[in-house]
């Protein structure tokens, strides 16, 4: 079955699989949890699981549960980061902290990480290897969100500090998505390292993509994010480089968007056109995914599905 | 050795072992976790795993990582709920969101609970089964919690209604932190069962006694955590009570205790005592934890340290 037959089936499961998990519980943990999941998200998470689990020969049905709990987790991390971004709008919905309120969203995000332990755990097979990749993980998220908020403060950040922030922040998640299909396949300790290492780029090359999008795409969505990351003084990939290049002129660009946001805008694009960080970041991003790939092109599994995700 | 001897001896075993679980990340994340785990708490929780470990012939040193888990998890809902409840001192000292910010509190939370797992996680051994006790408990605490803010805009909650939300969000991790103890020293199920309930029944005595100290006791604490509950509405096991027995005079003494706190609290005492709810809870109290003793008592396990909890 080609892959543009198979995603809107997986995701149907998928989505289908989220709808189940918390029916029965006190109304302000199932409503908030039913509507962050009803959502109409990509699903990447997940599929790299199952995708990951089908290269190396193992089973969407073997997977599934922990395909759900990477998605699972992944939602969790979106619903507090939101909270203490106070971003009140995402993917086009009111966030959880903004619709009801900052306890409703604290503890929806701590019962959804129960969820999705309990969706891992639940084979009794599920091993020792895939509960520790997984609380690894989490930690890795929080230390990277602990990171990014850490640098919001800081005048000055380096893109190697960066890189380090978003591997934690968004490629750890990725990564163990990737890693998990592999490892309940029963895959070699290379193979399944190098999966994991495609996960974790593909993570970088998504985020860094990301901020390029937040600044270059017109969408709605994007325009919002960018304000709020304008207001909070976020270091994108891009703003690193513009501090790095004219340290001045951007700071101008930016406290100008906080008036005007259009004009600031307008101008914000012209700088990173013009000083070359547009074209820069492109080919960064470029770059990632052609390091993402080698890791996969060198094993001996089926690649036709996995691969789907570096080419995005 | 005397349990008066031990205590001292195993707390500072516990404390010690807290300090040294989270030491090289985010400053924002090693300083607030580091602060809250280097407290003088009773580690009630993690004392509870190792007695009941000793109870069924079982090692200290084999439950020790369990034990740190229990009390990391207690010290993870501390911080969420203490956001939820907007409470800025805990046991005399700052709460983290009051002391940092919420962003700060609820990364910590997170990333504690990443920590516990980790405990809990670490012996290639934890089975399947303690992993699921653990999750199943962290989803009751977040029930409870769930419901403890539901009760808060609710003009009657039924004494039924109150037991389960305690038992939810105060019994299930006592319950989990006894029988953490006896599955990891290979009790049989009648044991494990009995010492779970052992703990869970503790757990309600204690968060029953909480609510009478609350408002009997005079620690400053206490009087600051009865202001913060006036406030909110907190339905406790007494103000229920209260409620069934003349809505109006309670609900006018609370009242009264937002505007003058001093001569509201004597007011709402003399209530309490002139009703009948004050000797009410004592025996209340009393009831519970004989029915806990006899748990214990009807096994044929050492009882000589597992019984401390329910003597305090």
């Amino acid at each position: 079955m080609k892959i543009s037959d198979l995603l809107p089936q997986y995701r149907q499961e998928i989505n289908e699989g989220l709808s189940k998990i918390y029916s029965s519980g006190p109304d302000s943990l199932v409503n908030p949890i039913q509507y962050v999941l009803d959502g109409t998200g990509k699903r990447l998470r997940p599929l790299l699981t199952i995708f990951s689990a089908e290269s190396c020969g193992g089973s969407k049905n073997n997977v599934f549960s922990a395909a759900l709990a990477v998605e699972v987790l992944h939602n969790f991390t979106l619903v507090h980061d939101d909270i203490m971004d106070k971003d009140s709008i995402r993917h086009g919905k009111k966030t959880v902290h903004h619709k009801w309120d900052d306890g409703v969203a604290i503890l929806t995000g701590d019962a959804m990480l129960s969820l999705a332990l309990k969706l891992l755990n639940e084979n009794n097979d599920s091993s020792y290897t895939q509960m520790k990749i997984f609380i690894d993980g989490l930690l890795a998220v929080c230390e990277g969100q602990a990171l990014d908020k850490e640098y919001e403060s800081k005048s000055i950040i380096s893109i190697d500090e960066y890189i380090k922030m978003i591997d934690l922040k968004t490629g750890h998640i990725l990564g163990l998505s990737a890693e998990l299909g592999a490892v309940s396949s029963g895959a070699n300790d290379e193979i399944c390292k190098n999966i994991r290492d495609y996960g974790c780029l593909v993570g970088r090359a998504f985020q860094i993509q990301d901020d390029y999008l937040e600044l270059f795409s017109d969408s709605l969505n994007m325009g919002k994010s960018l304000k709020s990351d304008i207001v909070l003084g976020k270091k994108t990939f891009l703003m690193i480089q513009a501090i790095e290049k004219n340290k001045h002129e951007i700071n101008d660009l930016l406290e100008l968007a906080k008036d005007d946001f259009n004009l600031g805008l307008n101008k914000i694009r012209s700088f990173m056109e013009l000083s070359g960080i547009k074209k820069n970041t492109e080919n960064e991003i470029s770059k990632i995914l052609n390091v993402a790939n080698k890791k996969i092109n060198k094993l001996t599994i089926d690649k036709s599905k996995i691969l789907y995700f570096s080419e995005l």
